[in-house]
């Protein structure tokens, strides 16, 4: 049970941002912009970095419904989510990904991890300045999103057709619940 | 050097949003409403939060300028952010600021790591839920700031002059710088 009193069965994030819309705007807002506005990533390029983040974050609810929107937005090659989820480095996504993974991956830890050799080897695969910039900023709002869900205890479903679904729902974009 | 170009001198996040205003609207509407809009806690409170967590991460952009705003914001008690920043066990702030900045500390290392004991030792000194849900958002949100101004090694200045400053502009709010 979430440690403060929001709308029962409403799962993770949508519980508490419908506790608090005022804040819970801007936190959807973010999402939308970071991993469906414009971008040199595709959507489930994005959603790849935030279920990668999420993972590494030990949050369920996170990991499991953004790497279903990643396995969606990837279709055919859907398989790539949970290769990079079980080890990124033996994964089949592209070097500039992994470069980016990598940086993802140093964000999560924290933001000084980050080196002029994890940039430059991402840069030497075609990374620009705005796939950088999302990455970093994408790995960086998880790591609140993350801590969000699982500081205040919401509501983590386990049965995987529920986050298959959620994914669903998720890759057509973010929109803030209304409340009930 | 900053690892993406922005603006130049320009410090910490406002030369990231500056870079991309599409997602930094967002992120400055977040702190907005977080810190300055209505809650249980003062402005002077959430500002030593956040100034707290962003010390523990060793963000020095982050928790100079955040303790700043928090000195300007306690006025004749300012000397109470830098005693909970040298150690907040034996800081004056009351035990109701202790259970919180607790529960802002384990945020800080991960959401799992808040405890119902956590959660009841800040109620028993009487902090309600939407107390209870703005410190951990607060302390979640930080954990996204500070990676993201260290992530991409944006300018951090080191003169105590230019955060005195900043704290001031800060207390009076969050708005989007213009791009130049």
């Amino acid at each position: 049970m979430a440690y403060i009193q929001v709308p029962e069965g409403v799962p993770g994030i949508r519980s508490l941002v419908m506790f608090r819309p005022e804040t819970g705007k801007h936190l959807y807002d973010l999402a939308q912009a970071l991993l469906r506005g414009e971008s040199p990533l595709t959507e489930a390029e994005r959603e790849l970095i935030a279920a990668y983040v999420s993972y590494r974050n030990d949050c369920m609810f996170c990991w499991s419904s953004h790497a279903a929107a990643s396995r969606c937005l990837y279709g055919d090659e859907k398989n790539i989510v949970d290769e990079v989820l079980n080890d990124m480095h033996r994964s089949n996504v592209s070097d500039k990904m992994k470069a980016l993974l990598n940086i993802a991956g140093k964000v999560q830890i924290l933001g000084k991890e980050v080196t002029d050799e994890d940039i430059a080897e991402a840069r030497k695969h075609g990374a620009d300045d705005r796939t950088l910039h999302d990455t970093v900023l994408i790995a960086a709002s998880f790591s609140m999103f993350n801590r969000y869900v699982d500081g205040l205890a919401s509501f983590t479903p386990t049965d995987p057709v529920v986050y298959e679904e959620m994914g669903k729902r998720m890759a057509k974009g973010y929109v803030l619940p209304q409340q009930q």
